[in-house]
């Protein structure tokens, strides 16, 4: 069968915390030992947004700091009007970025640049758990 | 044979309408019987998006009011120089949102999140007619 | 082996250079003879994206226009600090973007609009070469 899940549970602070998925990534990958494919990394929820970025502390800042500026948690939103709630900024962020990323395997890993990973933007206003799936296909 | 295809034919108003196209979606993917895999969703056509959100009207109108200011249809854009036409925000929105989301497949159905559904952000500056691309691995 | 690896040489400009990767894309599609699949293009690196527009010379210089405005250049990013380089818009930029855009192959061909082509952005702040890597499902 050449169709693999896994997850990865991830608690993360809100607000545009970047949480680095590459290791778990890597490890499902290699606990089902994959030798050739695709990774699709997929978070299930709409406040929620998955690429690929040098994961360092001063980039996790400024993309914190872009994607506020960009879309203000203090803006005019009509989400607010349906749900009564705070966070159509984080709904907007999420859509921007996109809840996927499709990661290639060869010989065994994932083909990321040396000073690639992939990453969880969470962009709720509050901490959340998360459940990354990883679909792989080989 | 692990590809299945499928096509859903949309008609937005354009100007960033948003369509949910999460039923028909559910549909292909029953109607194939795929248990586990993945489902390519993909807007053939250079001034449509898909991404996920949560399919609600609030959200609808962000989305058309937040890229209608970031990339403004009365914008100076030299696209217009080459085909004297009228929609290079509409080329923009769209390559921002970007053409595809990947969507796993696990237990017979889509693993979207409980308020998330699959959109098209049709971009172009008038009503169109789509066909919409679901390509299945499984 | 329904896995297939090709890979595409380019050389760009950096900062934002627009490049078209459907003639190789389309070539390495017919060269392995896939009738019905999926064709992953990925850029490795954190300083390019890839999505879909349509390839012609005025968008590429909106694109270029656009991206620099939103995520200028002369801005402060934090992640100058790391390194003490000169890119982190080149980041923030290709974050947005995502690093991947993922095809239907559908009939022996990619399954893109008329007007549609796929491209790889180079976000970089100098001329760079680059190794797309195509994975195809089939």
């Amino acid at each position: 069968m050449p169709v693999k899940t896994a997850y990865i549970s991830v608690s993360t602070k809100g607000n545009r915390d970047v949480v680095d998925l590459t290791p778990r990534l890597r490890q499902a990958v290699h606990s089902h030992g994959i030798e050739a494919g695709i990774a699709v990394v997929f978070a299930p929820g709409s406040t929620a947004g998955i690429t690929t970025i040098e994961y360092e502390p001063g980039l996790k800042q400024d993309i914190d700091t872009f994607l506020e500026k960009l879309i203000p948690y203090g803006g005019d939103y009509r989400h607010h009007e349906t749900w009564h709630d705070d966070n159509g900024s984080s709904h907007l962020q999420a859509a921007l970025i996109g809840p996927q990323c499709t990661v290639p395997i060869v010989d065994g890993d994932v083909a990321l640049g040396t000073w690639q990973q992939v990453v969880l933007i969470d962009c709720d206003t509050r901490a959340r758990k998360r459940e990354i799936l990883i679909q792989m296909i080989c």
